[in-house]
């Protein structure tokens, strides 16, 4: 993907006749003014566009402008692995068929599946994601150029290695975590990323995490995603997994995990005090059949909590309106209430959640927040008639009806074209890339 | 909705250069060839179209040729209702807002709700539905001139009914059914269709169900969606709902039954035995928060199983390929195994599953059956790269990646362009009777 032209007279973009989504959830018709040279907004009212002869025009026409979705837990080059393994349970599917394909990643693989990860992130709206996988020098290429905007992290696995293998791996993490922090004109941040509580041993956490905390690191890491998880913690260390996380200085403000669907009441207590954001990916754990997450009382008790696709291995797309959806779906079924997880609630952590959870700017729209921005067309016949558009978001709407999608004030996709990027050359790519991995790992 | 434009000279449609989705759900690069005079499928072979100099062609490059979808449970004219209430349990729902809706329906109401369902459902690729619902004959109109197939039914509620209503109320049903079986040049079949089996009293079945059967009709109803729906017959007369309509005669081969989420193992069987269809609705299901249906035990005991979205207000859309996805996920939580409902099954209750629990043609892509096709692009980002087709269908692919329709040998739908149809003018009806029924409620 090339950079995102910016034309050198254009410093100010003008998003006119849309229905805005405020922070209340309420609708407000009014146009949105964006100051192309700090990426912020600058001024929402109605027809303020007007006031306006000159800048980029962006039609929201009969639309709904949103904040754009922030996928807050993915591993974005996984898409090369979409549909290579379906209908497997966590533990079988990593073992036999994820991992032995990952040993024969590269940084060339890596940057081609984040590439089309990244292309289907900005046609279905989402201006802003975390990821956590390898070879991240070359993420941080593909995001610098498409200008979206990620917190990335280099995963750390320790089991089945040596002393020395252990100590690279957790310093190419915090390596890469200290490189990138603001790279990409702040577009990205970083985190210590150790992949999780059973696959990160307690000797590497040890020294790892004082070193992560000094570098001024946040930490992000999968916790209580299945009983597997949960269980060897409890009978080794005799206390919950966040409670070992926490006596290990792995649960400060800031910090984030993935998952958290077998919580105990001590944890969710635990979580919502120290301020640590819980990123719910509905879709995975139901194909991976993990369990159901409980997102709802997280949220009554006042826990930070954002949403992510996980890798498309387990989804098997990267489409947050899907994710909405299921994370309706799911919610309701969790807490055996039709009222919970209601359409705001879950746009909420769609959004702001995620914004909050990671940290990163966006997920609002209001004067000074970040334009991160999608605009969702909401006259197609699954979205008739229009009682009510924060419902239509939430459970009739896909990403495929996003017509623009704004990052840090730019225009990244326009009328469904993503900007200055070969759609069908990324395709290209990334099916070449995955035959290839797959004939390796059959070697 | 005009009626579907058949071109004289053109008694053959050639489906090509596609991978067409055997019954055996392997992929076989080939064309197929359709006689239009029939609406069956004349043959199936690679480049069998080349041998043929005319007809209407339907380019199927890139794209899986798959069997028309088929919405097994649905109440279509309720896309008026989309997202007028959401998040409620099904008792409140119905008693606070969808039962005072309905009360301002007429005929005109029904038939414009009816043509935005039918024409958001060709524009996903289904091709055949089930339908529950009022002012049945505006139905018949509207599946008339669209093309589509489906079995009609008008829904019998006799709760708060005197004997003379409750009277008229069967009467119409069973008028209903017996008058258009047939109908469209049968595309249209009928069935009795009481609402369920604690909405509709004894009294009234014990008398209904046998004149049903006089006219040959079979009879499709509500059962085991929520507890309550279980416990007060378990209460009143001792036995299960499904020991209850069996004993009453409501249990006849070609019967089906929506949801069958509380099933005990007894049921199971009865259903399994009896050569009931079940038509499980996860949407529903999971947006009511009514429970997880056993759908993989129910394949396990050799029951005929179908697909349906239910009504677009409690889904809140008629996209079957999100139902597909829906069923796969809430299927592996529901057996606690991410092996259940794998993404063969779910295609396969969603196509031939929901011909043999309805009693209609289609749902399978072989010589002599019915051409009802949906032909999916596969070459957009979300469905890249192709490791595995099927998997795509159901994870990763929705209604929007339809290309073309087709039904009993006709074109609905071709490169996205519904034919003979004004979207625009489907849609501002639709928009304006939903408004004036909200106001009418209102009053």
């Amino acid at each position: 993907m090339r950079p995102v032209r910016v034309s050198g007279d254009m410093t100010r973009l003008l998003v006119t006749g849309g229905e805005v989504l405020m922070p209340s959830m309420e609708l407000l018709r009014a146009d949105i003014v964006v100051d192309q040279e700090t990426g912020l907004i600058e001024a929402i009212g109605p027809a303020v566009g007007e006031t306006y002869a000159t800048g980029q025009r962006v039609d929201a026409t009969d639309s709904v402008v949103m904040p754009g979705l922030i996928n807050a837990h993915t591993h974005a080059a996984m898409t090369l692995f979409r549909g290579v393994a379906d209908d497997k349970p966590l533990d079988r599917w990593l073992r036999e068929d994820i991992w032995p394909l990952e040993e024969h990643l590269d940084a060339a693989a890596v940057r081609v599946g984040t590439e089309l990860a990244v292309l289907e992130m900005i046609r279905s709206g989402t201006t802003c994601f975390a990821d956590m996988y390898f070879f991240m020098p070359a993420v941080v290429e593909v995001v610098e150029a498409c200008g979206i905007r990620a917190r990335l992290g280099r995963g750390v696995v320790t089991v089945g290695k040596d002393d020395a293998e252990m100590t690279d791996d957790v310093e190419a993490s915090l390596s890469f975590a200290s490189e990138y922090a603001n790279a990409a004109g702040g577009r990205i941040q970083t985190a210590f990323m150790p992949h999780s509580l059973t696959t990160v041993s307690a000797d590497a956490l040890e020294w790892a995490v004082p070193a992560a905390r000094e570098a001024g690191l946040r930490i992000h890491y999968h916790a209580n995603e299945t009983e597997a998880e949960v269980t060897p913690i409890r009978e080794r260390e005799g206390v919950s997994p966040l409670r070992y996380a926490a006596d290990r200085g792995m649960l400060d403000p800031g910090d984030f995990i993935a998952h958290g669907v077998h919580l105990d009441p001590t944890e969710v207590d635990l979580l919502t005090e120290a301020h640590v954001g819980v990123i719910h990916c509905p879709a995975s754990n139901m194909k991976l059949a993990s369990g159901m997450a409980p997102v709802q009382q997280l949220l009554d008790a006042g826990a930070t909590v954002g949403l992510g696709t996980d890798g498309a291995a387990s989804n098997n797309d990267l489409d947050m309106f899907g994710e909405m959806r299921d994370a309706a779906m799911i919610g309701k079924l969790a807490s055996d209430d039709a009222a919970a997880m209601d359409a705001a609630s879950v746009l909420e952590i769609a959004t702001v959640g995620g914004a909050a959870a990671l940290g990163m700017p966006g997920g609002i729209i209001e004067v000074g927040a970040a334009a991160d921005l999608a605009i969702v067309g909401m006259d197609a016949p699954h979205l008739v008639p229009d009682h009510d558009p924060v419902s239509h978001l939430v459970y009739a709407a896909s990403g495929r009806d996003v017509r623009h999608t704004i990052c840090d004030g730019r225009v990244l996709m326009e009328e469904r074209q993503v900007v200055d990027v070969d759609v069908d050359a990324v395709c290209e790519r990334a099916q070449a890339t995955a035959a290839q991995l797959v004939a390796d790992a059959a070697d």
